[in-house]
């Protein structure tokens, strides 16, 4: 089964790369562009018992996302 | 405005990312991970002009996203 996991920066946390990419995006004449925030996609192919959702989030505090900086989200696995 | 955008790798190009953190899943245990793939997600709010969706599509060729390597999906621009 295909699941979708985001990771992003808790909000409070200062995002240097997304001001980086928002200041560029300005020096393009992209004038309105606010609140660049960048953060992770990660897709993945689970079977069998992998495929639960508590598996999912075990492996998101693990190693895929910092649960002190960042909050992640899960997509998709359908059913449980 | 609050746009999302998520860039991929397109299917073809090699993920030594990806891979590695496939690696690294199965080292704590979780074998039943194939396919580990990492991407970019991008957050930003726009006002006015650069709400279009032609706009959003400009930024992501022309600085969010490698058209050669890269495949971008813009989520919920709502109406336009």
């Amino acid at each position: 089964m295909k699941t979708k996991i985001i990771v992003t920066l808790k909000s409070g946390i200062l995002d240097p790369q997304g001001k980086a990419v928002e200041h560029a995006l300005h020096s393009l004449g992209f004038n309105g562009v606010r609140g660049v925030r960048i953060g992770k996609f990660i897709e993945l192919e689970l079977d069998g018992d992998n495929a639960e959702k508590g598996r999912i989030d075990e492996m998101c505090k693990k190693l895929l996302a910092n649960p002190v900086t960042e909050d992640y989200k899960i997509e998709s696995p359908t059913g449980k």
